[in-house]
């Protein structure tokens, strides 16, 4: 019989993860800021915890996916929180792309109580893990990741262990998606230069893609760009100037200047300036569009 | 049987396009600046030609691969020019990467003496010339793009049919490099962040291209960055330096800002002024390694 | 007696110079593509001449202020030029902010028909060319420029002398923009921030000007910036992107990495391709507040 | 008879801004994190506090200057931290480079307990506190501001008084050291371009500074620039790294994209890279030296 897991934070990526671990014959806890998100869950056969604490005291494996570094620290430290209730031997595996230093605090964290810290951040939009299609990039203790490996295969096509230090699963997420803004913002350029030069621009994408990058990425991206396909979003604006926000805290530490990484921010910046925080961050192109003197496409 | 087809210009990318048109069967002609880099050809059964007005004059198709817009107009014009030995109904293929506005002045001037010109610009460096796998961009009049689509098929993976107007092929040459540039100006962030991190940039490169891009120019270009791996060069350094030169100049005349062109485009010019125009223009990663703190790969 | 000196090129900045030569007395011939803009010089005392060749017969100073290093070039060469025309001993004194090259030329031009050329480039404004205070930059043989001093120190309030290499001032008259146009971006930057944040802007930039700068220039450019003033423009956006680009292409040539001046070049550019080509140069801070969410000032 | 003023820090500003009011008739209290900085101005008259909140008791007006926003925040609260130690009525200046958030968070502490805080950073080296010519921008309630009037002119050559609202003042700080980047980097970059083009970079910056600016700043940066004099250092990289990093944090949370600021960041955080941390921050312009492929000056 499988182990018992728990899911904490039920968002537009926790709900499918949890859905995907309940189909693949898991007993499930579920625990979220709000009870209304994890009713339909507990009709599926899914137990509702109290709290952080009352999820992981029943769970082998807890698994948190919220949305950023300080409600990961919420649900982790505290009172009712999942250090304080998680079992010694218990594996907490956390999915939510954090800054790497988050996640040195929680190994530190769990190591000091006897239970263990796997990061695991994914690469995939909701529709993906609604699909187990997600990328898993792991690290932690070898002894832990076994534990959880069988889980992480469950959620998606492919699962990358990187090492005993569970930091660096975090900065490569961080790596992957300031790859995909700078993805973003040479479509973005190369798009307006096609659209200024009269050619159409999905012929122009597929061309180039079939040509130089044979990349999936390339085109879905790109394909949102030319059609102003920006809402509902896969990958909200605000998401996105979250994460390359925490790429260039992550390389002001170490010490390593990114002016690409700056461009993308303060191309994402703009776009939330200008009322498009809710938009596919493919939007950003709009932004490059508006300073060629194009009128912008989709919803203002 | 097939049409006479020359080709002028025996550089790194114009002998493995000549040779694969003689292994194709094709009747060869062959011009270059210099007489010896055709000598092999000749005893392969090519047959030389004086000038490029000779090399046209023989020919139903007239290819020319040379290094820039200043060569390719050298070669089209002027009294032992192209332009002039170019039989009515014969069409010039310029493969070269040159400026649309380039293209705009060969196609009129063709037109005026009655042959046609097709602009068929090629993706990939000179070993995929040699294992005819270009893929092939062009544009031009209908008839003279069928008259080529034989001898552009020979010689690569895939050929785009971009339109009527010649230049739109260039253009979007241009836009492809660009996108090119913008892939290495982010892997050597990218890369240089994952280094001061202390993770091994291999598996990390591997990593993120499985995960996200799945794309082969991802692995092979980011290989080249963590191995060192810039001499002999693939794509070199100045050529990479005048083509985005290229982008930026016709991105200012079609009024299009492209801060990520611009920015690569510096990276590119501080490589070649640190001495390293003959590497593979992927060592433009070394100049954000440097900026980190890092001491330079592979030779300096 | 002084001198007959002449002026081709009777814009916004020319008109005011050659009006200034006739007011400390010298006998002035002009030339102008159109006649219209010399009639009232010419009731005013002045000599209309029909070409460039004509007006450097009979003069012993010619200066020339045109639009760009291609209007130079016509004055210049040709039939009808400025360098067939000139006597032996008489002086070319250019005016025009042109390339290093485009001098370089001249100056061989010149050397070759034994008369002499020296660049001359001026910083300032129509204003104040019309109150003769203008701030000349000269390059070029020694006994060329002394012969042209006494004009020159009629046209301003400095004259600066940096060599007998005529192409020198021009680099400096380009490295003077370039400051200049990194100050109206600082400006722009430093204050929207200042805007968003709820404080009073000329408040601010008078503030920061004197606790810092106390410059002049900070003090008018950052007004306009303010007030919206961006009609009539003192230095036109057009005019001022012509210069960025000639840094941005004399740092290429000389292997200089410029970001900033690549990223002023992107400001302008977007301002010209969003319509306000014709505004002053500080309007390109526009570009900057709308980034930041904020509805454009002045003329659109 | 004069307040009783304490100041707490002293450092390379703080120990000149005390020594001036000791030397203006002040009776002074001191404290710092080490006695050792203390002992001369004890010598000289001044009484010795061994906390923050003992320095407080004594005193009407408490001037802090510390290192950055944690060592303010440790100053003051905690507790002998100052906001426990001031009486009714008494002002807290505080003078250090911070965050306008930290203000904010200052405010409200001294206002729950009835004291009351005045921000009032400075413009000026410490060359320039010792010589009382510092630039004092004050904000905060008007009678506290009204309190501290003597003492702050007693400082300085200079003071402006920007509204009731303390963290005003420390925008303008910052938005002021983000203009003195801005020149540093533009100086940087037109100073390489006067290099390779073989002119002498001292005379270009007087002539240009003569022309243009007339800015004393403008002179004297340019000066440590071309003579490589970056040790002693006037502003220290780092300080300067930390000044720009608050203007970008600043920035973010206002949503204003600053690109110019994300430039001189990225400069900054690799002159830091490469080893240049103690020296003064023109010294990244030698990254731009570097970039143009220039051996560096002064010390690495």
């Amino acid at each position: 019989m499988a182990d018992r897991v728990a899911v904490i934070g039920l968002g537009r990526m926790g709900l499918p993860i949890a859905r995907n671990l309940l189909g693949a014959g898991y007993a499930l806890t579920v625990h979220n800021r709000t009870l209304a998100r994890a009713e339909e869950l507990v009709r599926e056969g899914a137990t509702w915890a109290d709290s952080p604490a009352a999820a992981a005291r029943e769970s082998r494996i807890v698994i948190t996916m919220v949305a950023d570094d300080a409600a990961l620290e919420a649900v982790a430290f505290g009172e009712s929180g999942l250090v304080a209730g998680l079992g010694r031997e218990a594996v907490h595996v956390g999915m939510s792309t954090v800054e790497p230093a988050t996640s040195r605090r929680l190994a530190d964290a769990h190591r000091g109580t006897g239970s263990r810290y796997v990061a695991a951040p994914v690469f995939g939009r909701p529709e993906m893990a609604t699909q187990a299609k997600l990328w898993v990039v792991a690290a932690g203790p070898s002894a832990a990741v076994e534990t959880a490996r069988p889980v992480l295969q469950a959620l998606g096509r492919g699962l990358s262990v990187v090492g005993e230090e569970p930091s660096r699963a975090n900065l490569l997420k961080l790596a992957g998606n300031f790859l995909l803004a700078a993805m973003v913002e040479g479509l973005g350029e190369a798009l307006t230069l096609v659209e200024k030069a009269g050619i159409d621009r999905l012929d122009a994408l597929r061309t180039l893609n079939e040509a130089l990058f044979a990349s999936p990425v390339y085109q879905t991206n790109g394909e949102r760009i030319c059609r102003g396909a920006f809402s509902p979003a896969g990958f909200q604006m605000t998401l996105g100037l979250k994460d390359v926000r925490l790429v260039l805290k992550t390389a002001d530490q170490l010490e390593v200047p990114m002016p690409l990484a700056a461009l993308a921010h303060g191309h994402l910046l703009a776009s939330v300036a200008r009322g498009r925080g809710q938009l596919d961050w493919t939007a950003m192109a709009e932004v490059l569009r508006e300073a060629a003197g194009l009128k912008p496409l989709g919803p203002a």
